[in-house]
């Protein structure tokens, strides 16, 4: 007896860029997803504000219908894929889809950093997956390893370069020596940027990755708010070339640490977006251009690291694809898989967190300064690793010191900072630079 | 109405260095499992050699007993785990337990590599997991991605640094300027290389990994006699010299490519292990120590890089843990995933792979040699990107020449090699190395 092929109709709500990439693919691939896994996948409805609009030739227009609404709730469509982005109607949409008993995958980044556990939840109840491995660095195949494979694993930390458009401007300025404004100029030729670049270069778009990363590798909803950000505004050329000098790259890392409150044995989420300087050595500072890398530290695992493609078309609708095959795959044998994240993380003080800062200074070419200037660090508990010192900057005496700090917490260096801003002997501080510990 | 945890008994064949890491590693996260997947994991037996010998202290004497295939066919057994590797008795366990329907999990590379598709068969017949992700690549999570996030995506390159040893070896020839010999003693002094290296400085090691790689990579099998190797073995100093000089590092890679052969149509697979120049920036070039990485490219995920610990007690233990629950989770829900490997894979002919080599050859330092030589490379196809020539080597009027060629055919090069060592000239002709294409 030859069992028929089971076959899946997939309900695509949205069709714009990324929409239009996977449901291409989707058709490209199709028969070969038959003869290697047994299951055909019939994209079957596409939900859009205007149906009667041409499309690429490989999409009749009978496909198409305007209510995203019925198409998630149709008895006829098995798996929904969500690419219409932002809250609504992606929400309701996709809990129509899981009331109804029907799989979900998504590519929605906002909606799964502001609403995930409400989705993972009714998802449990409807005993349904909800998959979204293009919500966070698009084809770089991390969330699954962090539900599955790390399952029994104590993740410590976890961060990386989540967003490709500062990291290829930051490229740009380390590269080719321009200014922050011409690295945005050339990232908004190249499509890379935004008109108005604020999400990426605010670092509110790695945030909302990073709470999503966080949340599967800690397993505990950690949400986009907890996520204290420091973006890449205003970073000096000068900047670049004393990391250089120095031995390091500046790159906007996405970092969530898990630290063991000493009073309740508890592990509290400590998250942070900010620019920082990695020294060249590390895997990370090769990470170029729109490149993304993931890196997570297990207890057990020790440090491991993903890199690829974080955004573009072809990179999320691959990573969308491998997302509809598996829920097909579960839908076959009547299973699902749940998402491992509990109840919300309680975020760690991030004025306790500490690091090593890097610092540059324009003070007053005087005897004494240094001292002065490290008194203040030192009152304030921070202590002094190295210290460079500049020749004249320009003509009003003023000299340029760079200062790297051993560890020290956020609260006294912000203080020290403060302090120092308003100090005689200081001219201006520069922008104050995290250091990746290594 | 509160259901009962489910629980599932391990059993685990094989107690040594890897097997007491696996049992502690499960003792010690038991309870945050089920905490987290409501499921219960219990190490119910262990299978030894000695069953009497005395065991760490968390390992009561009353789990050892002594033959693997009774524990493989037992009754209140539900998963099996081997640790015992080599292909005898594992593949008869294994075979057994997966006949008496019990998922299995393993890290035995060798057993994979040569009868990875027989245990794929036997598991999909009696619809049960085989998961190995320690098997390659230990804690770096490359398997599950490539089965599952992977399945519509069409690979054309895997590759990687996947043997520790080495890479700590040329790793160490290369910040210390110590010879071949010293990084040997130095890696068998700490541990990571055994007193008989040949496995892993011959590349057999790596060519086992490759061909688990590239099978699930290209959902084909590629047995590991299909792997041509080229080792580490005498590498000279003076290469990692001027590779550095000219900006590359000396890594040994393991490369799977599919060419597709024009007369068919079909995919063909060519793979190699071998000593290759590697750009200094590129990421590959900062895997560092016992550090592995796989890259994967994929037509429309693009380049994708996984980088971690490829071996090591706590990381494998990890890597076997992670599938245990991944299987239990299966169980709980009467499901299994198949291994996507098809047929044996067509290899491409070796030969006709073409890279850019690097050649170091000590030539007579008199008029003419250079386009002596030249001239030879030209009649065997082999054109030059670049030709570097040192000073007087030494009292014998031979002069260091290092070419740097254009892309070139396996055959053309050895063939061009072939006569250079016998021509005129000539006074030797060093290790020929290939460089990473971009």
């Amino acid at each position: 007896m030859i069992l028929p092929m089971p076959k899946y109709r997939v309900g695509l709500i949205g069709c714009g860029n990324i929409g239009t990439a996977f449901a291409e693919l989707l058709t490209e691939r199709r028969q070969a997803i038959s003869a290697m896994t047994g299951i055909d996948l019939e994209l079957a409805r596409i939900a859009v504000k205007d149906p009667a609009k041409k499309r690429a030739d490989f999409l009749p227009l009978s496909l198409f219908v305007e209510d995203p609404i019925e198409v998630a709730s149709a008895p006829d469509i098995d798996i929904i894929v969500e690419l219409v982005g932002g809250v609504d109607p992606a929400r309701e949409v996709l809990l129509t889809a899981i009331g109804s008993g029907k799989p979900v995958v998504t590519a929605n980044k906002e909606l799964i950093a502001r609403h995930g556990p409400e989705l993972f939840e009714a998802a449990q109840s409807n005993q349904v997956d909800v998959f979204f491995e293009a919500a966070a660095v698009a084809a770089v195949p991390i969330l699954r390893p962090l539900r599955e494979s790390f399952a029994g694993e104590d993740v410590v930390r976890i961060m990386g370069i989540i967003n490709g458009t500062t990291n290829y401007m930051l490229t740009r300025m380390s590269d080719e020596g321009i200014s922050y404004d011409e690295a945005l100029s050339l990232a908004q030729q190249y499509g890379y940027a935004e008109p108005d670049p604020s999400a990426d270069v605010e670092g509110t778009d790695a945030a909302s990755k990073l709470a999503i990363l966080a949340s599967l590798a800690f397993k505990r909803a950690v949400p986009a708010e907890a996520v204290q950000r420091d973006g890449i505004e205003g970073l000096d050329q000068e900047d670049f070339q004393l990391a250089a000098r120095f031995g390091y790259e500046i790159k906007l890392l996405a970092v969530a640490k898990a630290i063991r409150n000493p009073a309740t044995g508890e592990p509290e989420i400590g998250a942070q977006v900010f620019p920082a300087l990695v020294e060249k050595t590390h895997p990370l500072a090769s990470v170029r251009d729109t490149y993304n890398a993931v890196a997570v530290s297990g207890a057990a695992a020790g440090e491991l690291m993903f890199i690829g493609h974080g955004a573009g078309r072809a990179p999320t609708a691959s990573a969308i694809l491998g997302d509809v095959i598996a829920t097909a795959d579960h839908l076959q044998r009547d299973s699902y898989r749940s998402v491992p994240v509990g109840p919300r993380a309680t975020p760690y003080p991030i004025d306790d967190l500490t690091h090593a800062f890097y610092v540059r200074m324009h003070v007053a070419d005087e005897p004494g300064v240094l001292s002065d200037v490290s008194g203040v660090l030192a009152r304030h508990g921070v202590s002094i690793r190295l210290v460079n010192q500049e020749g004249l900057r320009d003509t009003q005496k003023s000299a340029t010191v760079v200062f790297i700090t051993y560890q020290a917490a956020e609260r006294a260096m912000r203080e020290a900072m403060e302090e120092l801003r308003s100090h005689n002997s200081v001219v201006e501080v520069g922008r104050v630079l995290r250091i990746l510990e290594t």
